[in-house]
């Protein structure tokens, strides 16, 4: 059994978490929701320090009477019956994690993905500027969907940031990406970020790796030599 | 004026934001921690659609307590009496920010930088693993912070990531940095995250670009060209 074999085993245990159903991951989204915008109101709050600790107190209850349930493992979806599964919680797109902006794609007519977001004072890097990182997490988030949507989706194996000029924040951007070619189990995809006026801030270029095993396939294609392992 | 120019205004008007002081640091540090406990039991709670709303609600009349007072942009911190400051809420090393995991950086003898973390299940991308745009944000934390302790700091201009194998949340994780070449305004660093076994999970090359009136030296070795403009 190769490490490689364990990784596949631990990816694929997705399809055996139980989905949620719809009316608890509305719940769940409105939920999150509210916890994003208590993000940003910790971020920029002014209140005085005892006003503070007494949040944080019920703060912390309020966790205490979520935790009286728990899952061990984020929440997932299905879609359709053929064992994909959306992860309802992805810290950049998942609706129900309040870390995620959230990002929403969408799927374009040319083959694409597209999403158009603002991200607010939580993602500061630079002063008045997004974090690069946080730039990179979209990009990467978006790439992976590009090589998705084009029917070979896979891990990330390597990314590239070309940062052209800041990208701000608390204004309306756009994101765009789409595969370049895709060879073999290796797919690559292109994207960029722009801001308002249309203007690249960000470029990137990604490349993924396929699973073996994925679509179902059994992993009839062979197993993943150790140089060429699927990725984070 | 250049747009360059007009970039530079705003990266140094954060000298200009008002310093918090250490009593009202410490309350919103502690504030912040329990909304990342928040988040955490958000992303997994099992807990019925009624329940999730009558948090929700809460949450939100908790979100209003603070926004009766507020600050326009991220809290700072000054570092001595050089004009030098701390981001208090940077999304990926700040303690008052709940959406970074935080991550502490400390300086390594050999002149780099190193952090140990872990990662909750906020940040899973592939199931049982951490989101690769993740690793991406902590690695182009480490690096800026690689270059600013090598006497360099600058703005992100390009970033190359190389995911060697998928990086494990919920497990001790280490990652370190360092400059490896500054050349003029540019600087070059290398990181690498490790999982609990020590083999690398995660490469990456960064290289940062020095703004023009960083240190205070008020723009006097020239205006940055729009081709070589410093990046977000």
């Amino acid at each position: 059994m190769s490490g490689t074999d364990a990784v596949m085993r631990r990816v694929f245990a997705v399809r055996e978490r139980e989905a949620m159903d719809a009316a608890t991951e509305a719940a769940l989204a409105g939920l999150a929701a509210r916890v994003r915008e208590l993000t940003e109101a910790v971020v920029h709050t002014a209140v005085d320090p005892a006003e503070a600790a007494a949040v944080a107190a019920e703060v912390a209850a309020l966790a205490a009477r979520l935790n009286a349930a728990r899952r061990a493992e984020p929440p997932i979806a299905r879609i359709g019956g053929n064992g994909l599964v959306r992860q309802l919680a992805n810290p950049v797109s998942g609706a129900l994690n309040p870390v995620a902006p959230p990002v929403e794609i969408e799927f374009t007519p040319d083959g694409g993905v597209r999403t158009a977001f603002t991200l607010n004072g939580v993602y500061e890097g630079p002063p008045s500027f997004v974090h690069g990182g946080v730039s990179a997490m979209v990009l990467d988030q978006l790439l992976g969907a590009a090589a998705a949507a084009n029917g070979t989706p896979g891990m990330t194996a390597t990314l590239e940031l070309r940062y052209r000029r800041p990208t701000p924040w608390g204004v309306p951007l756009t994101a765009t990406a789409k595969v370049s070619r895709a060879e073999g189990r290796k797919t690559w995809a292109d994207a960029v970020i722009a801001g308002p006026d249309g203007r690249t801030t960000v470029e990137a270029t990604a490349m993924f790796i396929m699973p073996v095993g994925a679509h179902g396939d059994g992993g009839s294609s062979g197993d993943v030599a150790d140089g060429d392992a699927p990725r984070g």
